[in-house]
């Protein structure tokens, strides 16, 4: 055995029981308190086996999209959470990501640091299928959630309606067929007063 | 879309969420709790990935393995989380995991059902090479944890060599290069009296 391969492993895969204590801003359904990046990894993970069926690529490799779901948020460990709708945190989250990826994927040894590191970049530029799809799932699991506890972030964060519509916008390319049910939510909880009605008025009067 | 199909879907994909609840023997590296079975089966899919050159079987299916790592413990929502050194609980184990899996598979769509069901059966078995490497991730995870929180689960539960050494056998039947690591860590814990020394004359006398 490659002595020194192992122990880079080792120590790599014992770092990463960090992500069990980086807090998101979604709460778990019975409404104790807030998931870890571990638990949501692992629920996008199997979120996206379930619903396949839905996506709109065909032929997509599953296997790919479950491998950047487990390592997608590693980068946390170091760069912390940031919130989907938070504007100001967005502004360094690139930098403060790249930096955080050096260091956590450079833990292992070289073949496997590139290979984590690729998935974890082709999920974040969100181009190819698998990384669109990808992303449609990532910010379906929280939704999810929102949905089941009376959109708790949406409500903690005073979320307009033109935020939430962008952000799951990729569901309607990615998983087309899960669209109806998105909106329905989002539609429901404006009515419910979880999200702010966005008011193109409002915003304009704000910035004359 | 068949909207009853996405309905048990959806309906299974929140009841998960309360595997972020079920509560593990096993802390943190940082010791501040007990980790989830959500977490869990995140940091074992992902050291599945990360060691997979160490398989003792060639061509494993590592998509497998994964798929088994994210549904193994589905069954817990209902049956809880039964130690692994626990031999009372490990009497009707079967029987209220069984119970289970009919409720939580059972939620989803029957094609699904019947493919999450096999996979959690197949770990279950232990007998395919995708399921013996499984079993041995699974096995390999906590035991880092404990290696790193001064074997905080073999010391609150006392326990004794011969039983490591009988749940960690498989370690080295599928990925025997990590084995020395794995006997290091034993006889090091036996030493600083984390993990008790296993007396087979003290053994006989108790049954004579």
């Amino acid at each position: 055995m490659k002595e020194s391969r192992f122990e880079k492993q080792l120590k790599f895969l014992i770092e990463v029981d960090k992500m069990k204590t980086v807090l998101r801003q979604t709460i778990l359904t019975d409404r104790s308190r807030q998931e870890t990046d571990a638990e949501h990894s692992w629920h996008f993970a199997l979120m996206a086996l379930a619903l396949s069926e839905y996506s709109a690529y065909p032929d997509l490799d599953m296997f790919k999209v479950v491998k950047m779901a487990l390592v997608h948020d590693l980068v946390e460990v170091y760069a912390g959470d940031t919130f989907a709708y938070d504007e100001a945190g967005y502004l360094d989250k690139q930098e403060r990501e790249i930096k955080a990826a050096d260091r956590i994927f450079g833990m292992l040894p070289e073949d496997q640091a590139s290979e984590f590191r690729s998935l974890w970049e082709e999920f974040e530029e969100m181009k190819t299928p698998e990384a669109i799809y990808a992303a449609a799932i990532d910010r379906l699991q929280p939704f999810i959630n929102n949905s089941v506890t009376d959109g708790h972030t949406w409500r903690l964060h005073g979320v307009t309606s033109d935020k939430v519509y962008k952000r799951m916008e990729v569901i309607k390319q990615a998983i087309p067929d899960v669209w109806v049910f998105v909106e329905n939510v989002i539609q429901d909880a404006i009515k419910k007063g979880f999200i702010k009605e966005f008011n193109e008025r409002i915003k304009n009067d704000e910035y004359q």
